[in-house]
């Protein structure tokens, strides 16, 4: 790698638009979880396509680090530059190139936010339905194959993504998928790309599935006795075939968190947290039908959330609950787990892991996206307590090993990045060396955010 | 290629279940369209995944091809062996072997066929909903990214497969997926292998995504003066958000040859056949709306089925309607387009094509999968005729150049096979380069299904 020649002819094609101040690269050395400082060498703020380009076949000539960058909010260390190099941050790759009302899709750059991008599309009666929580970028939700509240009814990206521009790593640009709702016309490169956390190239434009805003949608939170209850009424939800829009969790250490957060007087105990999305008769079908199934399990102090301002309120709630938990405990730090099982072992999964957290001593707050068999543990604990930290550790380890068992994922939607590295091996056993080999076929020089994703090269 | 020594070792192996016989090769080396017989040196019947993994070792040691067989249905020469080696036939590996019924999730193997699959179903509540018309194999519509019907509500194989067991070209056994609804760990091997026409690996084993069976359903066909008409009622379908479970289009050609090949009583005009699934508010629901919009567009004759008896022998017309197409001029042959388009160009390439077929005198009933933008035009022509051929050709060819103008694809649903693989380079540019790249990074001596899908090797 030579650092130096790179970022001089950098600076020839980005002026200004290459930062090397101190600021800007600690900025972009962090994450929002426990990974330590890494910072890159540089930060390129590219505005086209073409420039994503030049940089990219610059650090191919120099062998330098590529790691692209979005709003930092990813949990596992994607973006982390511990090998150096040039941070390509798309902050001013941010426009909705192109609306198709008629195809209900989408052209946007990698840089713009989910909530930047809804807004825009307010007007026109479409929305993009993928939720994480975070204002992440499009691009960052893209390379993490992330998902959220909503996936149960919408998908995750995977889905929602029809195809994109990516800048690979010699420099030339390609285009995947069609704007055509299906084909088969050959390997789904599309899928390939998402979710590759920017190991294979750069995402410079990405074609997006966009939904018709429902013409009716109503909500509700209500309060359970116990974790077993919640889990069942879900999982009877979904064998009915109830479509949901949205099923959450939070146990009753999450609510907790977050009547003190945010002052709200939520009873201390587990909450199921649902949306409905259809029309007016549809919504109200399928909240009678769902009501019953609560009660059935006890479930308490169910009241509907009708008017847009109410459902916004338990939305933030769900979405602040990580912050919440977060402040729970001033000073600590957290490592969130992400696993994901098949929906029958749900119930276990969410039992064993408290067992677990009991057991070690762990404070972990729960919460996740049910309907899917997603949750996150949010594990607190001290940095200056490494007997504390070692706990945590366990009880994230266990977790991992526990999904694997039971035929579920290390992670469901935060992805791989260096957090979840170690468990790659364990999920998928020899695919893991083909994802290697694919990644060799691509990037011989390993310079798309390398030490990521795939086995270490010899 | 040392095919001799090849064929001893697979003996070993496999003993009477290897057949060299002339007719066995002969089956193995047609089509259901218009390409020219090309037999495999052999073809073989394995009863395990053990036993595929020493056949591809024993291929590979010998650099002979090796291209999977399910029922002989596909569309475009896909399992032709035109570079012979060895047919493997997956006839005897047939099996449903595990259903989740909490998770809604099913494990078979490559050679069951989707009507057995959704007949050992039935007592479950469950179905598995990609539906193409022919009674294909589960490991074909996988490897074909097949689709038809069924896919504007529930998706293309895609969408369907949550995981599979693939024997690689060096004959080593790996694992894609999880049983977890969703995952974020790693590169999309599930999505690689879907679509890959068996050029990476031969799948074992696929884990399908199921459906519950809808509390109601209910089905309709209905007339139109005209094809505008007609596409015009789906597209506004769309955009108002009706959950369509089939939205299908015949032309009033294909109405013609239904009626004689049926003994059917269709105006001779264009139709559409739809289809609701849900609760039976849903369902009453959805058609009322829909009923509303084709009486905009003008639309006739409109009835609905209630009872499964009626709407089986609606969609046994829908699906025989290829078949009767072909009879319609006996002794002929076909060449099957199958173009997929924006939905907002979908009017305007069914009535170019229209106007192609009148200026080039080529008979080309049209039908198709509307809701998804897909159609084909089944254009007939008489082998002898070289002139006729040659027309036919050249509507083919610009129909396919239409879709990609359009921003399509040349094929919805049928794969590339040979058929199509001169337009790859036109659909994909410098991507069907990294097509290429994969295939050699994971089958470097070209022996899974050589010639097919991606470039030529030099």
């Amino acid at each position: 790698m030579n650092i130096d020649a790179a970022l001089a002819a950098l600076t020839t094609v980005l002026g200004q638009r290459l930062s090397l101040s101190k600021s800007d690269l600690d900025l972009h050395g962090s994450s929002e979880t426990h990974f330590p400082l890494t910072p890159p060498d540089a930060v390129a703020y590219p505005q086209t396509t073409q420039e994503v380009a030049q940089i990219v076949k610059i650090c191919a000539a120099h062998h330098v680090p590529v790691i692209g960058w979005g709003t930092g909010t990813s949990l596992e260390g994607q973006a982390q530059a511990f090998s150096g190099g040039i941070c390509v941050d798309f902050s001013q790759m941010n426009k909705l190139l192109r609306i198709g009302q008629a195809d209900m899709d989408c052209t946007v750059q990698p840089g713009i936010t989910r909530e930047v991008l809804n807004t825009e599309l307010r007007a026109t009666g479409l929305f993009f339905p993928v939720d994480p929580g975070a204002n992440a970028s499009l691009g960052g939700m893209t390379s993490t194959r992330a998902s959220g509240t909503t996936a149960v009814r919408y998908g995750t990206m995977r889905d929602n993504v029809l195809g994109l521009e990516v800048v690979l790593a010699d420099g030339s640009v390609i285009h995947t998928g069609t704007r055509a709702r299906k084909s088969s016309a050959g390997y789904d490169l599309t899928a390939l790309f998402v979710g590759a956390e920017g190991t294979l190239g750069l995402i410079t434009e990405i074609t997006l599935r966009l939904q018709g805003q429902p013409e009716a949608v109503t909500a509700a939170i209500c309060a359970f006795d116990d974790i077993d209850s919640a889990v069942r009424c879900v999982m009877d939800t979904i064998q009915i075939g109830i479509p949901m829009a949205r099923i959450e969790f939070v146990d009753a250490a999450t609510a907790a968190a977050v009547n003190s957060y945010a002052g709200s007087n939520l009873p201390e105990c587990p909450h199921l947290m649902v949306e409905f999305h259809g029309s007016d008769g549809g919504v109200r079908e399928q909240a009678e039908s769902f009501g019953e199934i609560v009660a059935d399990h006890g479930g308490k102090g169910f009241e509907w959330a009708i008017k847009a301002e109410d459902r916004t309120a338990l939305w933030t709630m769900r979405h602040n609950a990580h912050y919440a938990c977060m402040a729970s405990r001033p000073g600590c730090r957290a490592i969130v787990t992400d696993i994901c099982v098949p929906i029958s072992r749900l119930a276990d999964a969410v039992n064993e892991t408290r067992a677990d957290l009991a057991a070690h001593n762990v404070t972990g707050p729960i919460l996740g996206h049910v309907g899917d068999g997603n949750f996150h543990a949010i594990l607190l604990f001290d940095e200056a307590d490494p007997d504390e930290v070692a706990r945590a550790e366990t009880v994230a380890h266990r977790m991992v090993t526990r999904a694997l068992d039971m035929g579920g994922t290390a992670t469901g939607e935060h992805g791989i990045g260096i957090g979840k590295l170690r468990y790659m091996a364990a999920e998928h056993g020899p695919a893991w060396d083909v994802m290697g080999a694919l990644k060799a076929a691509l990037d011989p020089h390993n310079i798309m955010n390398p030490g990521k994703l795939v086995p270490p090269r010899n």
